[in-house]
């Protein structure tokens, strides 16, 4: 099971900080656990792993494997929630080089509104057998609303009806909203996403697991490791035994002692998307009633030769959370060099990973003594069971976390505002007068200096 | 020339706190011109474009066609500086799928220490015609130096050694160093990076040169946009005719404001590199002395549903900027769908350009209305001569806020703090002494619950 090692993180959380904040703790986790929490409706993610159903994992991996054996490329249209976690586990459990990679292409699209990487991607699919899986728990977003448009549009240009269907999957809400609508008209292959579970916390559904299993990842693997941490979360609720009680506490203490900004450091550039999942997590979980830890990320070494600087020495607010994978998959040894002209021949011989290590290692007790306190999230293996503990881990963690704050981890109410204000703009029909107010305001800028 | 609007930095910078900032740029960038601040020996950047050097730009130009010509890849080893700015140009100015590039495929190694990706890229090149464009002023920088004793390794169990030799370009120091030895004893094509130009400053020197070259960008049309930049730079020298300066201005007071971390926001993914650029450049220039300003980056339309709820809502301790091209490669115009189910049928007919552009303009006002002043940077085109353009903007940007802020921009002595622990552990001979010390420390942290 994944390890969390916090001794680094003291003076600012001790012993003693933990025993003081332990009843608080305690006291959110009943909430959690009783359902009686702000957000109490969105708890769908909390027994999703314990509750495994087991004909919708078959369906799912029946046509994953269908997928494989067929296509040239998957398309995976969503963004947010419906966007991160999948590609989180695909980059951080596949091959690195696209090129060592078993299985169809897998490209996103629907996540952003740029026009150069649309018009490439429609250039790229010509000639091409591809799949697109649509991921809206409406259908209405606009990114991936439009994206489908341009897909579906494509499909239907370039084959006939009854084949276009086959192409096309849509993971959506069971119970209502435009893609569902679509999906039973036109008989897409449908897959749905609980009503319980927001965006963030639904990598563990339909919308992550399609994805990870067109990718060659063992979804089955990926949710015993998760239903684990299930298990042991609520069977463990106290600070001394639960890593990820252990984690809420501490960066709530570290938030508390002036140090709103935490940097996940991954030494692995596979979990960079990781990093990207997390601070989606966290970040619109807790970034409220203007309160919240601010969310950063840095992929190492690469970033000792950049941020590494500020965390070494810059404004001291931050705090850092290291994900360390315990053993790699394959052993690299650093070889000899005759002469030994960059005076690295004291490391002949020696594996990669022992370098990484040490430089993990070192830059722990520096940072420290620089004033970043630093904890440590052990990953024993880079594998779908453990990806699936850590998913759960941090899921959990930032439920407490954010009740630790007084928020409500669940809602995201902030997403709406540049919605409301682009609707207007893009002309939606009925908002011609708030169209009109924001174009004012917008002239000025225009015209500024 | 790029742009800068900045009216929605209003109220915490007006017109008025400008003005009162005046006198203190004026200062700095005088002190810039005459080669009197802190870090004045590492000021090459500074003149760097208009001092084009055609014969070495030839040069460039020429090694770039006959690697175009004859790679099946070209592998760029280096770290930091060596790594990010030709890494930034690349993806920021090629197709963003693999698949729709022209020349060889372009890698990188040396710019962390994972094992598995090692592996992987060791495993990749078996059998292709690779090229090594190895970079490091010293030569003896940990990451590059193991990577490079990798694929030499590699490069001379394949090939006689005289093919090696053709196979490595050094892009190094002129005067001294492990990497300028070893190119001159094996005979190694050469490029030299000048002593006065720091690592982060690198970009538009071969460092960044050559990659770019190999990857078909046309390095004389992005010197000449810096150039223009540089030459604009040195001939206003007030904030009303100069937006880097203002850029610098700006910054400085919104930290003096009490919003300590800047986020740029990119509106196309082609940019998400060379937000990673600018990471090191500002967070390196101005980390340190327990100060500067905490740079972190979005890519958007995408980060909207992630941590756009932060921004919107969360501790209004930030500011943004945006980096908005104004005019995109490709057009694609948004499908009908009939019975419209998706509720965007507004939209149909129109440009995906069209809808990008709204949704930043709704971001602006949304965020600012949260809180969040912000500023928008416009770039006319994606292109080699814009690219100039902006990485001078931002390198005389950061001198000037860094200089404002009273460090020196040019240093990073952070930097040496997890080498020296790193090194230790790592069994570097005579470091026995402290090696125990450390490893002492590290004991209690293994032991810890």
């Amino acid at each position: 099971m994944i390890k969390l090692k916090m001794p680094l993180l003291a003076p600012e959380v001790d012993a003693a900080a933990l025993k003081a904040v332990q009843p608080a703790v305690r006291r959110v986790v009943d909430q959690l656990y009783k359902g009686r929490c702000p957000g109490s409706d969105m708890l769908g993610w909390r027994d999703l792993p314990l509750k495994e159903d087991s004909a919708e994992l078959r369906q799912i991996q029946k046509l994953a494997r269908k997928i494989r054996q067929k296509a040239d490329l998957f398309i995976v249209v969503g963004i947010g929630g419906s966007y991160l976690g999948a590609r989180a586990a695909i980059e951080g459990l596949s091959p690195a080089l696209p090129g060592n990679r078993s299985g169809p292409e897998i490209l996103f699209l629907g996540n952003h509104l740029d026009a150069d990487y649309a018009a490439e991607l429609l250039r790229y699919i010509k000639g091409k057998k591809y799949y697109v899986n649509v991921i809206s728990k409406s259908g209405t977003t606009t990114e991936p609303g439009i994206a489908f448009r341009l897909l579906l549009d494509h499909l239907r240009r370039t084959l006939p009806a009854k084949k276009v269907k086959e192409r096309v999957i849509a993971t959506t809400s069971p119970v209502k909203g435009a893609l569902l609508a679509m999906a039973e008209e036109f008989g897409f292959h449908k897959f749905i996403i609980p009503e319980d579970v927001g965006g963030r916390f639904s990598v563990l559904t339909p919308v992550g697991l399609l994805p990870m299993a067109v990718a060659g990842i063992d979804i089955g693997k990926m949710l015993k490791g998760a239903a684990g941490m299930a298990r042991h979360c609520s069977e463990n609720r106290t600070l001394g035994k639960n890593d990820a009680l252990k984690y809420a506490a501490a960066r709530h203490l570290l938030y508390l002692a002036g140090k709103p900004i935490e940097i996940l450091g991954v030494w692995n550039p596979a979990l960079l998307y990781l990093a990207e999942w997390w601070k989606q997590l966290f970040g619109e979980s807790e970034g409220k009633d203007k309160k919240g830890i601010f969310p950063a990320s840095v992929g190492l070494t690469t970033d000792l030769h950049s941020l590494g600087q500020y965390i070494q020495d810059g404004r001291r607010d931050l705090f850092e959370t290291f994900l360390v994978i315990d053993k790699n998959r394959r052993k690299v040894a650093i070889p000899e060099l005759e002469g030994d002209p960059d005076q690295l021949g004291f490391l002949a011989g020696q594996q990669l990973a022992f370098a990484n290590q040490q430089a993990w290692r070192g830059t722990m007790l520096a940072h420290r003594a620089g004033g970043t306190p630093n904890m440590t999230l052990h990953i024993g293996k880079r594998d779908a069971f453990h990806f699936g503990e850590l998913f759960y881990f941090f899921e959990f963690a930032v439920a407490v976390s954010g009740l630790l704050l007084g928020v409500n981890p669940f809602d995201q109410p902030g997403v709406e505002a540049y919605k409301k204000n682009m609707f207007a703009l893009l002309g939606e029909p009925g908002r011609e007068e708030e169209r009109r107010a924001l174009e004012e305001q917008l002239l000025k800028i225009d015209d500024s200096e």
